[in-house]
């Protein structure tokens, strides 16, 4: 049986969003039968887009600016056009993720977004598929899905370091885990059609 | 090898949405080894609930009123978060039609409503997969997808009659047949994780 | 010079809502020349809509709930349909609160449908107004804003217990005194129309 | 007293957004002391800096490509950071434009971006404030607001044609000169701010 093909389609400003796309990278690959590409969207070659082309499902991410994706991943997204016209990227699975210095900062409008691209292409939706870590007196933000996402995972960095918290760190893993299980579920009906 | 199950929940004010449910059904039933069921979310009993329990997808249906799902479509989401706490509905895959006057009519924000709460719930969300049927002077209303969606189904059907677009039950159809598609592509993880 | 008149339509479930309601009323009465009206939406009757009516601005609130805004809420929101159809609430300006038990939550879609909402009626929708709160190593969640909503003003209160957040409530009052102001900027126009 | 100046900030990739641009200008000229500017954001020099951050209200006008704004817009999106931070924009009014070449064509959540955006400023959003022109079997395609839009106006023009509807033409008319209305009404507090 071969292996499934997950491609991290992403672009960090300032490190933040590269750190949580390790760690979306480091829970996918924890998936046995799992390959993992990692593809910056503001630095694309004719390989990247292939990467994305063969892969079973694509993980958007970026950080939250202006309560949307950065410009370069609204560049890439602008630029996928042709492959929505082709349906080349139809039924591959899809999530996302993104990071902003608050804990809203209108994070859910980019991740509504992510979700908007992939319908757009025919894509399926992978949910985050946590409950909120933290919403109660006993929890505390230690624990993985801290701020209370659903669409897909939003990590909360301050503007004036280069850490990403723990826990975020955390729910981005869990992420990679869940669409690699989720891909793996699906099957290779991608390469299956070409 | 046993059937899988798709649940339609929806609710209708004035019977256009009824007509896009059969229609969604009509779609799902024409894959084989697929069983349908129609829940009126406003009439919901124990054994409806018990359907959407055992289903491997679930379709949301409401009429578009105000800029979001009906009143009666609302109360059954918020009665739904019992199930959210259990994640009793996790991964299931999901799907959504919504109905309203005009072209637009904001019917896209019940769409992301509908992706959003499955999102609550952990689920997949199945988009409508297909290009817009009328978008050039050389394509027409008569085409699949004639209004230009694609997180979901959208109807319009004018306030003052009781019929439905035949490119938008033809558009349900698919959608109907598509969800069923891709809950084949997935199996059924929901029974045999129960 | 006549004083304006605000109306808080609200729906609170467990009574974190109703908190952040009657800071959001104290903020709107520290302006001079304000009245102020609280309405609970899940019991309205012909006086209160009598005062929604009446109203230059209109403040929505509602818990979040399965990512939108209560089923009584909704219920309202639904009921308002005839004064969409008279645009008797046009060019009222318009604004909104909500609370749940995270930090997101999906609270920013709930402020997307209060701002929805408002456009059906061809309201005008003013914005919080405030930067995050709490974005660097050296601001903290004791600052107005702290979880950085823009929309509207987003509080967090824990699942298992009566407090509102000190934050929260002073972010709730800056709402309200931010809508009183922008009311008095905006003038009288409802009800020289009438 | 002085005149009200508006500024219109949009990009155009084919052409159908730019003669919706000159509609939003002519409706917002119509209205007497009423200066309008046209800038667009693609080629944005200093001189258009100062004319966004000298106006009393600003209209965002793009396409929507891949469910959003164009990547030119959200390149100008996140280069307005600067007036974040210092609350350079805020009070001012805003509202938004979009066309495509489908009825619905996810246009919605363009508008919603650019309602987003005007939150993040700090900004007062000025719905389009119509009923739908065409949802009853007696109305038709050529009345305003055509296609059934509330939180700006939504043009759709056929991919293979230079030509706008002129009814979208007039919807957009109807929006500019409902924003210098509104912004004679709210009064030049920007520039007195300053």
């Amino acid at each position: 049986m071969s292996d499934i093909s997950i491609a991290i389609a992403s672009h960090s400003g300032y490190g933040h969003t590269r750190q949580l796309a390790a760690a979306v990278a480091d829970g996918a690959r924890s998936v046995p039968g799992t390959q993992v590409h990692q593809v910056d969207v503001a630095l694309l070659g004719d390989a990247d887009w292939e990467l994305l082309d063969g892969a079973d499902a694509i993980i958007f991410g970026s950080p939250t600016y202006m309560g949307t994706a950065s410009g370069a991943f609204h560049a890439f997204a602008e630029a996928t056009s042709k492959r929505w016209m082709t349906r080349a990227w139809s039924d591959k699975l899809a999530a996302g993720f993104t990071n902003s210095g608050s804990m809203s900062g209108d994070k859910m409008h980019t991740l509504q977004y992510f979700a908007l691209l992939a319908a757009q292409h025919g894509m399926l939706w992978v949910s985050l598929g946590l409950l909120p870590g933290w919403n109660t007196t006993t929890s505390g933000p230690e624990d993985d899905n801290r701020l209370g996402f659903y669409l897909g995972a939003g990590a909360q960095s301050f503007n004036d370091t280069a850490a990403v918290h723990d826990a975020d760190l955390s729910t981005a893993r869990h992420l990679g885990r869940r669409v690699a299980e989720q891909t793996h579920r699906a099957g290779l009906v991608t390469r299956e059609a070409a």
